[in-house]
């Protein structure tokens, strides 16, 4: 299989530290570059016709795209260790709680960073500054809410790691390098120290 | 169980259609008034601290929320018809095309409704005008997509009916209602056969 991504994208680096975090070798990393525009090359459409970044190739041709549905197809693949639920009933929580640091905290990180930072101005055309501004109130909303999750449970979806501290991590570290954002300076203690817990395993790799 | 749900709301709809092409029954829906601001009371907080809906309250008390979670969880409960993908392969095939139906056409519906229409200025404070309408083009390029997709299979997510049709049939029902958005008159004519298609379903009750 190969694996499409892109240097200091938050989407790829979800794929990359679920696969870190499974221990699954073997799968080739082919790097794209989005500020150079090499998603729209006639060779990337043809496998992902939305030019997006990640992508993950199999070994029959098909080509499997959207960050979380890669995950699904590897968790079943690797089953262990599990990071998305044992049952139908758990896998639901953990959904909730994925697209809920998805929805509710990615989201409003990547428009603020889309809408307001010079450096992606080649993929967001045209900025919006005052429409990117406001979701920095967003992000804190966001924050605010998986902080107060934080001081009830260890990991954002309950008692252990699994894709949805993922998907928040990778959200932060993204908010970090761009927006400089960092929960702890804003008062939310619990999510700095989830968060600085989160850095420290070995699936994060380089900073 | 009871499920919170909201008219003409997008998301609830998602969920209730979902309920109906299963054949499920028993599930109260309750109704919050998200223009007048009920998602906002304390005691729908303490269900949904986030202040959304749909959420799903089980008979134990917990309350599950975010739409495709909600699904996931009542597609173990109640298995057939199969919706969401038989074995991880064909799940996260649906699930790809069940995200891009959300991240690249309903997200884009949400964005420009939500900051252009009067009637959806209770919920997004502040709206911001231009950037609304910069989402228009990119409804577009969805439903381009789409369009092109569906040229090569009659459902969004292949040879059969799935949830990703349901997603995809809920946006574009909000922006037939709210941007008066039709995909005939803008070219996309397999969208319309689909959606025409679709809405011919029982599932899709009075209009």
């Amino acid at each position: 299989m190969k694996l499409y991504v892109s240097s200091h994208a938050p989407n790829p680096r979800r794929v990359t530290m679920f696969i870190a975090e499974k221990g699954i070798t073997g799968i080739e990393n082919v790097t794209i570059d989005i500020l150079a525009g090499e998603q729209h090359s006639e060779s990337f459409v043809a496998k992902n016709p939305l030019a997006r970044v990640p992508a993950l190739e199999l070994d029959d041709g098909r080509v499997l795209c959207e960050t979380r549905a890669i995950c699904s197809y590897l968790e079943g693949l690797y089953p262990e260790p599990n990071l998305m639920g044992e049952g139908f009933e758990e896998r639901a929580f953990i959904e909730m709680a994925d697209r809920r640091a998805e929805l509710h905290l990615f989201a409003q990180i990547a428009n603020s960073a889309r809408h307001t930072h010079p450096a992606l101005a080649a993929l967001e055309k045209p900025q919006f500054p005052d429409f990117g501004a406001s979701q920095g109130e967003k992000v804190r909303e966001g924050a605010r809410w998986l902080d107060g999750a934080l001081a009830n449970h260890p990991y954002v979806a309950g008692h252990r790691f699994t894709i949805a501290d993922i998907t928040a991590f990778c959200a932060l570290e993204f908010a970090r390098g761009l927006l400089k954002f960092k929960p702890g300076a804003e008062g939310f203690n619990n999510l700095q120290e989830w968060r600085d817990r989160i850095a420290a395993r070995p699936s994060v790799g380089r900073p």
